[in-house]
């Protein structure tokens, strides 16, 4: 098997969960030793980002510059009382990330985890993980 | 088959084309089951996203939330009369997404559109889909 | 071989520099003759983008539009005196780009050059090439 599908709830309107330890057991279930591996998700409010695990300020400092660009409410949406808000970082953070796989392992930087961005929750969540062998 | 190119002539400055249909009957016509599929902009001031399908006021939306953090104009910008703001938004959007493809079918959420995303037209532009097999 | 390191030596706070001749040789080096390259960094402020290869301001606006909206301090930030600013510039632009594969050549238009981004620089980094075939 080679693809997977992972549920999450989130909690709160924004949060920022790491999602490295599953994609790891994935790409370890797959027993493929070397390619690539997509991270994916099928909502229009999250978005799928690699950053630093280290320091928890990260999490916090990723939400709150991207309110700062995008706020919540703003005169000029159209859908005024909408989560344009939400779409618009979900379009700049991106719907998935590719990671190299070699040796059956995530080529990942030190501090670098992979992360779920919930943009408009709390809600009942999905993504995806695909491996591809070269 | 597994390499295709498509060509559009876009209408007006700025505008969001889904572009899913065609990317579906690519991955139709290339015959593969299981892999993913590359939404592939050879333009510097073009961006691939994926985003909300149902409500129309997302894509104004995206549009105006991209002017807001980066103005047409601009006194810091080296080239003030030139397009940087559409250079700009084609590297926050991306040149390219990344789609699973799993039964021969796209895994989208149910929301979910794959958007050619014109930032400096109109011009004549083109896309290329890449499907590949695991 | 169809995976290839480079390390490379930042000389200022934030820059960018084009990489495409090195993979351009990784992809000549894979021997493969049709499929995908993953350019990818291991950094956490670092990013990995797309753009125009002919107008030297169009780096110089890149970094321009990138700090003005997130600058280097702000108090907003949880970690005031840090670098919120460069993790926010990597998840904006993206850890790693895509590019097709053709006839052995990267399917790149003709004023694209893809481009490692320094955000938190000067620094010792490195990325990755892996190179997949169909």
């Amino acid at each position: 098997m080679n693809l997977f599908r992972h549920e999450l709830r989130t909690t709160a309107d924004e949060d920022v969960f790491p999602v490295t330890d599953l994609v790891r057991q994935d790409v370890y279930d797959s027993g493929i030793e070397s390619g690539i591996v997509i991270i994916y998700s099928p909502h229009t409010t999250v978005g799928i980002t690699i950053n630093e695990n280290a320091d928890p300020d990260v999490k916090f400092d990723l939400l709150y510059g991207l309110d700062r660009i995008f706020p919540r409410s703003d005169k000029g949406y159209q859908e005024e009382d909408g989560n344009a808000f939400a779409h618009l970082k979900a379009s700049t953070i991106g719907a998935s990330e590719t990671v190299i796989v070699e040796h059956g392992r995530l080529i990942l930087g030190l501090w670098q985890d992979i992360y779920f961005c919930e943009f408009d929750g709390p809600r009942k969540r999905s993504f995806y993980v695909k491996v591809i062998s070269d």
